[in-house]
């Protein structure tokens, strides 16, 4: 695990949450970006060297909508920069962790990306997610 | 907002949890600190250049208690490190945002911190935190 890549937070309205984070950090999103297989529009905020990605559902299954439903709305994910996303599922595997993607999918940002179940990880959602070259 | 200073996790078990983000993170916790005030124990682990913060209830009536009661283990606040607490509270007061501490207090880690209501920040806990120099 390289650093903190971002933390994604799940909001009703893309529209309205730009707003406020932007009051929020003094500054605009530097980019939207809509990932139609996950059903999500997103928007990304640049803090230090981390992001900030809000995640707004953009179909009534998306598994965004069904978080912010049983969870309101709220800290989503943390996901982690890694060097080889596949080494680093080989070895989460080994140490207990349960992997939910164990081939890495496409995700926003040009990143591979695959996720770790909550139950094994302190209740935290944590995405792995490695740039595409 | 210079950047995200750490992510708070509330755990049960500091003990189990610190071996469980020691093997995520493939590097053990850098430090532990009691806040008495806060009726928190923590641990720190370093990622990139920010950090991981556990938190553990050692009484019945913290915050951290009662998060977990209400939601289960998971993150708990984000915390962005700032250079002038006072005028970051004075800021965001006049763009809407509700400020819980508006005399900052004593938090871990050498830090005066302020915290942002959830209910004007999309449901997301807000830390702001000074070095006290």
């Amino acid at each position: 695990m390289n650093k903190i890549e971002h933390i994604g937070i799940a909001v009703k309205s893309l529209e309205t949450s730009n707003e406020l984070f932007a009051k929020l950090f003094g500054k605009p999103y530097y980019k939207i970006e809509e990932v139609a297989s996950e059903g999500v529009n997103t928007s990304f905020f640049q803090v230090g060297e981390n992001k900030i990605e809000l995640l707004e559902a953009t179909k009534e299954d998306s598994p965004i909508a069904k978080f912010i439903e049983r969870k309101g709305e709220g800290i989503h994910h943390i996901a982690f920069d890694v060097t080889d996303i596949e080494a680093e599922i080989k070895r989460l595997k080994g140490e207990g962790f349960i992997v939910l993607n164990e081939i890495p999918k496409k995700g926003a940002d040009n990143k591979l990306v695959a996720f770790l179940h909550p139950k094994s990880t302190n209740g935290v959602l944590i995405e792995l997610c490695q740039e595409i070259r």
